[in-house]
């Protein structure tokens, strides 16, 4: 529907002064190259060709791996093929938290290999792995509530998705489990630790995820069930039956490793000097390809900006996109991003991130000063046509939130999120997930936002 | 919705002649029985607690494995707990195929472990594997296109399910290539043949069923891939890179074993040799646990029956409630049913099965005369006030197919398969599918048509 409405009103033709812009004197300037812009956008192949051959050729890039670094060299190099200015990789040290083989299986009441994944940052078990009893507790409250039961066993939480919700919160809210199951069920005794993954559909596919030991408890090693084996575990316990499962983790944390964050620019022509910001993550969880999180939304800032050049345009201030290193497991990138910029933030006009997916996008949550939000609402006023011109007060992302801190306002591509938690951080978080339409929408949206904000006279006030 | 019309009409309660039913005396006749049928059903917790129970504790049953053997003789003796009459095993001897250990390797362009089960009835491969390059291709048709590349390598057919047209239908279509791959591919020389999985929505769940060797082709290993996988390959096919797949399958088939048909009976108050057979099967594939095919709706009739007993109704035909055995691989239970009932099939009223998942019904497809559509119509009256009193001309399922090509007319319960290629033949086919107030319904509708078509004076016209 909103492609539909796009090209009918793409087919209308831009006028030089149209109607609904009066009143919007940004909306009014800008109103025929924002249309040339979407058009581009809603035809681009560029973006998805490129997404599709780095997931697949260099496949899901977690921070220290080898694939993180090749499919960086590979961004680095097709981003001065685009002739783009300044292109380069920016020293970032990341964590270097690897996997291993792992498994947990079922051994009574019925031998049953449980579809799993280690949360991210879990110790590993001994080789022969840990054999226990398994207590299955609904939340904390539960766990409190049984503490005497947990000791020696293995403490899987089975805590539903909240789903009267919107899915952000109540990923906010379901995510406690997955940062904090390992040290609750430690302090009471327990060897390790499941959870029901973090994830609103599953077809047997566990999610993983960083957890959180804190200090002055075991760690104890941690990892996600899928939704349906959870919930097996969850029915064996209330009939009485003996849950005991054996999980074997060869988990390992190594010492940091030089990464990069990838940076290139579209050099402004009058006020090089002032900076947006435009960009996602390139590292992903070690699972699936990345494509949704975040391959789709770094690659869509990057073809903003080439669109942009592409078509001939050069805003008065330099755009700028980043691919943040280690969102998933750090942030490493981010604060890297800041502390290297330090200088810079004061003339840093806006930074823009899209961490959650590339779906129909519907606008942007902005986060900054009255006067900037007004700004942002009349150029969003440009993306109305395509349905993704609502601007409004919400937190940015997580690799923008270190500048944003320093006082540069943010805005988070918003989109159609209802399937997001289907994927995210799964071994489904691959090219099929990424509809191309969808893609081409959130391209446009954040290459109208970016460009105006980049070229309009009147600097976006803080 | 169902469920809130279904209370509200409830609370309403019954009154002795609804205007609804004027002109419909089966209607108005069994008005009363059938509210109360619908009460007891849809505030039933029996059947949903002894299916995990049951899927829980054996898992999947597919024909010659321990599991169904279990499973079956734990229903007999929960049946027998029920007191419902002639509680038998009725013997069957099905086919014996074993997966063993299996796996499927992208060697090239990167490494990685494709998402894969081996098809039913497949031959494994040498121990070491098959290694060979992969030639992808989009139907039979394109096969043949490109039969003088195909020899030596692994067939990739990557045939998306059609979306076009409703599910069953789809299937009908895209499961030509999980049968009929391998030898498509064996005849132009390929060493194996992979298949995207059929299905409507995949995280990485591949999903298996049987494939069919031709006679006088050689018999290669055959293996679903991941609807994921199989675009992946796709992509790195047309992007020139040269992919290469080791596939390794200890798949073999074993000689036919004993195995049963389920049946019980609640024995008819005035004509007990006429019957009205209602169930589903009680096999399933080898993977997840068998709760949406066919554990529903197998235990969707036995309930139907348990509860009508439970009622304290008894109609006038007896009602027989029937799990068949190997329904996924061979339909040898429908067969046996067929032959060892023969000499009864003429006064065999109905034979009702439900396949489809026990989603929200709509009512029931009717494979027979006018005359008996239009009776099934009047009684599917009493089902309008939950939704599910929709009857429409349809072919049955599969296992009564063998008894309704010998003229006893079938029902085949109707429901909203929307999602039900999300689940079929995969590892997600768990309870986490079965959701209570649905499965609710479905025992409803299929207790009430049965209980009318055995206990109506006059019998279903054939």
């Amino acid at each position: 529907m909103v492609a539909c409405l796009a090209v009918a009103a793409l087919l209308l033709g831009p006028s030089p002064v149209h109607a609904q812009d009066a009143g919007n004197p940004i909306a009014r300037r800008y109103r025929a190259t924002a249309d040339r812009i979407i058009a581009a956008a809603l035809a681009d192949t560029v973006a998805y060709s490129r997404l599709a051959t780095m997931t697949d050729m260099y496949g899901s890039r977690l921070s220290g791996s080898p694939g993180l670094e090749r499919a960086i060299n590979w961004v680095l190099a097709r981003m001065r093929d685009d002739r783009l200015d300044n292109v380069r990789g920016e020293p970032v040290m990341v964590p270097h938290w690897v996997r291993g083989q792992e498994s947990a299986t079922l051994v009574s009441p019925r031998p049953w290999k449980l579809h799993m994944l280690g949360l991210g940052g879990s110790v590993g078990t001994p080789p022969e792995g840990i054999t226990a009893p398994v207590l299955v507790v609904k939340s904390f409250d539960d766990l409190s509530a049984h503490a005497g039961e947990a000791k020696g066993k293995i403490v899987l939480f089975d805590s539903p998705f909240p789903t009267d919700v919107p899915p952000m919160e109540g990923y906010g809210i379901n995510v406690q489990y997955r940062g904090g199951a390992a040290s609750a069920a430690a302090k009471v005794g327990a060897v390790a630790a499941l959870i029901r993954s973090v994830a609103t559909h599953s077809q047997q596919s566990p999610h993983t995820g960083s957890l959180r030991y804190q200090g002055n408890v075991p760690e104890i090693p941690s990892a996600a069930l899928s939704v349906e084996d959870a919930e097996m575990l969850h029915r064996m316990q209330d009939r009485g039956e003996p849950v005991v499962v054996t999980l074997k983790m060869q988990a390992h944390m190594l010492p940091d490793v030089p990464s990069r964050n990838v940076v290139a620019e579209l050099r402004g022509s009058e006020r090089p000097d002032e900076v947006v910001v435009l960009g996602g993550h390139i590292d992903s969880w070690d699972v699936g390809e990345g494509a949704m999180d975040d391959g789709g939304g770094s690659f869509a800032a990057w073809e903003a900006v080439r669109l942009i050049k592409e078509l001939g345009l050069r805003p008065r201030r330099t755009l700028r996109v980043v691919m943040w290193v280690n969102e998933e497991n750090g942030l490493r990138g981010g604060r890297a991003y800041r502390d290297l910029h330090d200088a810079e933030l004061p003339k840093t006009v806006a930074a823009m991130e899209s961490d959650n997916g590339v779906f129909t996008p519907s606008g942007f949550r902005f986060q900054g000063s009255a006067d900037g939000l007004a700004m942002a609402k009349q150029i969003g006023a440009l993306l109305d046509k395509i349905g993704a011109g609502e601007v409004t007060l919400g937190d940015g992302e997580a690799d923008v939130g270190p500048i944003i801190g320093e006082g540069v306002p943010g805005f988070a591509l918003n989109v159609d999120d209802s399937t997001y938690f289907w994927y995210h951080h799964s071994d489904a978080d691959m090219m099929t997930v990424i509809d191309l339409d969808q893609f081409r929408h959130c391209i446009a949206t954040m290459a109208v936002m970016a460009y105006v904000l980049a070229d309009n006279p009147t600097a976006l006030p803080r």
